[in-house]
């Protein structure tokens, strides 16, 4: 299981009550929450911030696909950590595998794609040297 | 119970468990989100459209204050109303008074004030008087 | 586009403030909880209250994946409506077909596996005949 | 502002696009998720963990009541403190004031109540010495 024990990133999350539903457990949606929570902090520490990004280059991360699995349960005050792995820039858009875990069992796993698109218009724009370097390093 | 059985303005809300939280009930911040959903459509019933305001008028409303009292607990799958009264508007801003009840049982009582301010500085604005006329009908 | 005009089932979904981001579009992770309103109405229709299934049964639906593809983004006070097809019973789970819909426009469409498990324990348990009955039909 | 600077209490929120709303500033309800996240880590700072005195001591944290003033938005990618102070605890209750500041400027203001209730009932039940002790401390 070397993709758990040395994924290329990860960050913490604790389980408050806003994260969980009456039947006792983390609601689904929210693992998406997580997981995005993730990605926000894997571009930070590769030196994007996603309110420069926009204000700078009129760019807009906006998510196109998850393809999620739902494991096993997270609960209240469980303390989680999720995973971002193998981010596959194409060009105008980033593909990252993410987990959610708890120690050493995967919660949740999924694949999330997000395309880079002009903040106004939506529209795709082709991702920019300065991202896809800081994307690949 | 006067109050209750002839509010200005009702809204029904169904209980989903993105609602809830593990305490088996609904999450306390969500009931704002019920109340603001019977703001919005009780400023649809009087003909305002906040997309259109916004555009037309660069006006945006931002709730300034909230007072809540959580009295019962509402469950998954309840069948709630969300009440508009007393609606008073002021120069620049609006404060309704609302309730989140379950047949004749309020479960939640609130004083929301909601400013009127520009999109773009968020700085105060006056109520423009078209809908002044609209709130005060 | 056959199936989007004769969904088997359609659940109107407004779009309020909460269900937005900075973006200025519906979070993506939002739309779960839209397919999942839909889903809930859908049982119900089909005589599945999910309190009293959880009761009487000891049995819980959880969403054990969701693939998800967001198309076209909603925006606030959109009139959405939300689908429900080729819903597809196993033994221990149901596949659902779903669409978010604006007008003529699929904006996110999603395929849902929810499992049966125990409340308590949250182990898989086989659809019960009653269950298997109200989802054929 | 002496308050500001030497609170009992804080703990560090960052704005995820999860807490904004198409106004582009943070959804007035979020604020009560931030405060909660704050009581939560103060209890546990204090020796509390909420889901083993609900195992332990059939204890519920419910809010019974918030008042809370939107003074400045905050924005995605801020970086957020929540305080913790004055916490005073009654009967079968505990009074908290809490502020959600950026550096020096406090953009939010709350006085929350939760009452201690029975975790199957909901009933109010007196706060447990030992629970007392730990708050008082």
């Amino acid at each position: 299981m070397a993709a758990i024990e040395e994924p290329a990133f990860t960050w913490p999350v604790r389980v408050y009550y806003e994260d969980t539903d009456c039947g006792n457990v983390v609601y689904y949606a929210n693992y998406l929450r997580f997981m995005e929570r993730a990605r926000t902090e894997w571009l930070r520490a590769n030196g994007i911030e996603q309110d420069a990004v926009r204000n700078e280059l009129k760019l807009l991360f906006v998510v196109v696909s998850s393809n999620v699995r739902y494991i096993q349960p997270a609960r209240f005050n469980d303390e989680l950590f999720v995973t971002v792995d193998q981010v596959q820039p194409r060009r105008a858009s980033v593909n990252f595998e993410q987990r959610v875990c708890r120690g050493n069992t995967v919660l949740c796993q999924g694949s999330i794609r997000a395309a880079s698109v002009n903040a106004q218009t939506l529209k795709p724009i082709p991702l920019p040297a300065r991202l896809l370097e800081a994307i690949r390093q």
